[in-house]
């Protein structure tokens, strides 16, 4: 058994991994039917190769007219025309309106040749075969042009984008089927501690049932990886270097993260591939660590639960969202709050501080070991104290990020 | 083909909405398992059977001691004791800890009968089968106490609660595996139209591609319902009553909502259940409709896609958040933008405007007609004028919601 001799600041941490991730980018694309790329990252720009419409439109119901035939028409002096036909969404009238016709026309259907306004349904009186205009229009009125919504070549959503519900209407109407967005990041979950009953089980004696499984499986799906989570790895060289090897992008160990002599996952680490980072000056989640396997990213999370929320949220969730192509930014909503005790904090060490919020004003939680998991569902939210700063005084404004998601 | 005779504000429309869901109440529970329960909401108060954890347990590696037998220990004038074994997480030490000795400890591992302290490896020099404490402690020091995390009986986490990532780790702590949570709404999406080619169609002639299935379904599935959109139903009678049956909390009809001869939803709603609402003094979406077919709530939105998009947020999105134990807010978040130029809407009507965003400035999109779905994927938010209102004047401070969910 040893300390850390000495830690890395949670900055250089970072730095660290930002580095890494710029070497990496974003992972390669993949092509998905529109009903599940909501929310997924656009991998390259789309161009449209058709207009929409492509065809003039009627935008309400009414009767397609000739412009010049209706010239001075009111209500006193309604001008009569003749109804050719009927023209339905979907169908093509076959004809031509001439002098003194008209065509009765639905919204959406497309405008027949010599149509060059839709009167709508309101400025007409019915009279039998004809219908009487009760008003002039303009020649364009009342229908959509041809390319009015998407022309064909243009660039309809740009490569980064992150799809919105009304995005896959767009996609849709210019004739995609499918969507080439980026890969989300495979997520290897390890779960490490023989003291550890499976999440599922009631605790008994001296065991624990698995808490860090289930937190991590849906931190890393609420980041847009893709979780997997086989089960508790045991205590063992053996079992856990071949956990580190899975098939993923990114490796997730809890437990076993320090410099015990039970800690496997970092010597692993180290004789396998890189650990980069071994003990941060932060607290919690001061024993994690940080490397490379191959292409992989592994990140060895202390298994007190706080401490393993911490470390993903800071260093872990931060690369997956990358990695899927999005923002390094927190997914929490973040306000102001005013401090309602003073928050001391050693210089050097940055500090998570899990706080209860009321009308805008903030104190931390009492009980809040990074042992104590339930200090994290009790809180609204947390306050970060960076390393530089020794804390903050009662009645200072601080950022509150909120536990909303 | 007739207008509407009159139409209800937008209001009137969401308070008989509001009162019919404060009516239906949120749904029914079902049981899940932790893997599936992020972002679900809580059907009942989840109360500990157990205490997390169930023994005191060493919070840090170290030696278990007895701190009077360290009294006075310094690095100048260490005291010695005896390492009578070692215990590890998840075993039981067979021994008692008498005068004199220690047991070798590891994070996490329960403490033996006699221990009252945990010296932490750093304040101990090592000595074959002594080690010495390089200083005094006071009982209790580095080790957490029985139900620190959670005490049996109390409630963890309470009904309504949206599941956050940690609240799944304490549920697996008191040895839940499934949760009650409310059940997700089930909703069909009828889109109709005969012009409507199946959304992964190239556009051709005069028909257009289905916009507003997969904007449809995206949306429900952000608000957290089960979408079923089985393809476009035929503007037959026969075929949209059967849609309007399926089995299903909520319908979305897009398309035929207006009063035209091809508009089938509206009669057939009126005929079998009750169309509450129809014709709305909004812009787009003025022609949209909303009732009931015995416990279904049913929408009966605008075939244009920009109409249909604002319909489904003002008023079925708000249905489903809340049938799914959710608020009535919209997801989209919020900010304060200043306007470039004026808004004019005329009072009494209710108006929805795309606007693209710099600097915290904003103006509308140009091109913006209820069939240009592309302005909702150009505009980066949206803002409301209200039915009172005859709009803001160029430089007003207005509420802008961001397009980013």
């Amino acid at each position: 058994m040893r300390g850390f001799r000495d830690r890395v600041s949670a900055e250089r941490a970072l730095a660290w991994l930002d580095a890494e991730l710029d070497k990496l980018g974003p992972l390669p694309s993949e092509s998905v039917p529109l009903g599940e790329a909501a929310g997924r990252v656009l991998a390259e720009d789309v161009a449209s190769q058709v207009n929409v419409p492509n065809f003039n439109r009627a935008m309400m119901d009414g009767f397609g007219v000739r412009a010049e035939d209706i010239r001075g028409a009111t209500a006193e002096k309604p001008v009569a025309l003749k109804i050719l036909g009927e023209c339905l969404p979907g169908q093509t009238f076959a004809g031509t309106i001439s002098a003194g016709q008209a065509v009765r026309i639905m919204t959406g259907a497309p405008l027949p040749p010599g149509v060059d306004a839709v009167l709508p349904v309101e400025k007409t009186s019915p009279g039998g075969s004809q219908i009487r205009a009760l008003c002039e229009l303009k020649p364009g009125k009342n229908f959509g042009t041809v390319a009015e919504d998407i022309r064909a070549g243009e660039v309809v959503l740009q490569v980064g984008r992150v799809l919105r519900p009304q995005d896959l209407g767009v996609l849709s109407s210019v004739g995609q089927g499918t969507v080439s967005v980026l890969r989300r990041p495979r997520v290897r979950v390890v779960v490490t501690g023989d003291e550890l009953l499976p999440s599922g089980s009631v605790p008994a004696g001296c065991q624990i049932v698995d808490a860090n499984g289930p937190m991590l499986s849906a931190l890393v799906q609420r980041d847009a990886g893709l979780a997997n989570h086989p089960g508790i790895v045991p205590d063992d060289r053996a079992a856990i270097l071949a956990a580190l090897q899975d098939e993923a992008e990114v490796v997730l160990v809890s437990g076993g993260s320090s410099v015990g002599q039970e800690d496997h996952a970092p010597t692993l680490l180290a004789e396998h591939g890189k650990l980069a980072i071994h003990g941060i000056a932060m607290r919690p989640a001061g024993p994690l660590g940080m490397g490379r396997l191959e292409h992989r990213l592994v990140f060895l999370l202390p298994g007190n639960p706080v401490a393993c929320l911490w470390g993903y949220d800071l260093f872990a969730g931060r690369a997956i969202r990358r990695l899927a192509g999005g923002t390094a930014d927190w997914p929490y909503r973040q306000t102001s709050a005013v401090l309602m005790c003073d928050l001391v904090s050693p210089q050097g060490r940055l500090d998570y501080v899990r706080v209860h919020q009321r009308d805008g004003q903030i104190k931390p939680v009492s009980m809040s070991g990074a042992s104590v998991l339930s200090s994290t569902t009790r809180a609204d939210g947390f306050v970060v104290v960076p390393s530089e700063s020794c804390g903050f005084a009662a009645g200072a404004e601080v950022e509150l990020f909120l536990y909303d998601r």
